[in-house]
């Protein structure tokens, strides 16, 4: 279905508008994602937006088109509206010219089949939806099977997550648990459990990683809990040459990841 | 001096306010820090505030007392103020419950010593200030002299360029220039250039880098011109196992800059 939005007071406009806080995403079990380099990302990889807004004044452009048409045929529906309009709905004075609704994905447990990947990363109560996305990223580069967010973390279909992931939250898996989930659920089966860590730990560069790796990082600001640390099947080190104990968590989780990486492709 | 202020009217409030803008940071020469934690990195690193403002609610603490009486022997200035106008002045809703105001470095390449460190990282039109402020976070850790900021970078006196560095601001060298005045002052000394490519590059593991390193990092969506990789000494590629052909940044520059620490530590 297609159809044309004119004014601010549409209920469709409000609703959208409403997918930019995370209660709203909840109750609706949807999220947006921005620009049309993230809704191809999302088609190639076998997402369709439910609902496809664009700005009437866009560039043409063929992969817009065949998004269009793709989401016509699966029975989505397509939005025209002006570029005001679409600047209220996303939050941003520069909006890019397309926007995307979609139902969020299971995060349970069950989505992560161990086997799948030789790395998976982990984060704990990580607070910062860039940093979050960032390590959607990361899992996407170095060939991870998705990301378990751990305790009270950002929520991953917030816009800033989805555009900081460039697409990788369409590519990865993410689930959520409660430490106490999680740790069960690891034990269950086979699985290393990695942490950069000072305490009784190794230097990163050589230590025994063994697949399927799952890389923990911890709060920006916190760090693990020492409860946490202590489960883990391998505490690592990183150089700390300068005043600072601690890198960005993303940055710290990606240099760990990398290495893995590594060790198990030698 | 040590005085009070109450309205939000205060020409001090107005002027503290306006640093928040790039063009006033560059007019004035001076840049805002947030925190008791960043505040006493920066006094531990020789860096004392003009002016420090505290709010009145503030809790006593011990490292808060030593500040304030370093900058009173310094010839600083201390104000005392509410928790509103502090929050009207760092444009947060929860602000810290002090802030410094500091004088700009030199940002020139003079401040460069090369031989003074084996790592200096280089970031081209990096336009993200969480990005830039993570860059410095990372020279730090791996022992890096600072970060050389080419062509269109953001500010690295924004409070968030600030407050991501987590203090580096304040130990790194940072110096601001175009590519045509960067690549001339490179090659008037030893040092060898290398980016992240994927023209005519080799594996960045077990790559032949040699100190002082410089790592440059191309812009967020654009990476580096290719005429900029071409003037590289060494190319290295990342492994990219899934479908983004990139990584953010501040983690790609992170991820090499490891790399490098190893290879000259080794």
């Amino acid at each position: 279905m297609r159809r044309e939005i004119t004014g601010y007071s549409n209920p469709t406009v409000k609703y959208l508008r409403s997918l930019r806080e995370k209660k709203h995403r909840k109750a609706a079990g949807e999220f947006l994602a921005e620009g049309l380099r993230l809704l191809t990302d999302a088609r190639e990889s076998g997402y369709l937006p439910e609902l496809l807004v664009m700005a009437k004044t866009r560039e043409a452009h063929t992969l817009l088109d065949v998004l269009e048409a793709e989401v016509l045929r699966s029975g989505g529906e397509v939005i025209e509206t002006t570029p005001d309009i679409l600047s209220k709905i996303t939050g941003k004075s520069n909006p890019q010219a397309v926007t995307g609704v979609f139902k969020e994905f299971d995060t349970s447990l069950d989505v992560i089949d161990r086997d799948a990947a030789p790395i998976w990363m982990v984060a704990e109560s990580l607070r910062d939806p860039g940093n979050l996305g960032t390590m959607l990223r990361t899992c996407d580069a170095v060939g991870a099977g998705g990301l378990i967010l751990i305790d009270d973390c950002a929520d991953p279909f917030s816009a800033e997550a989805v555009r900081a992931s460039m697409g990788a939250v369409f590519t990865q898996n993410i689930a959520r648990a409660s430490w106490d989930e999680f740790l069960p659920w690891l034990r269950s089966g086979a699985g290393q459990l990695v942490a950069a860590s000072l305490r009784d730990a190794v230097p990163y560069r050589g230590a025994a990683y063994a697949s399927p790796c799952f890389v923990l990082v911890g709060n920006e600001s916190q760090g693990l809990p020492e409860g946490y640390e202590a489960e883990c099947d391998l505490r690592v080190t990183m150089p700390m040459r300068g005043r600072a104990d601690s890198l960005n968590a993303s940055v710290a989780g990606a240099v760990l990841a990398y290495e893995v990486l590594a060790a198990l492709e030698k």
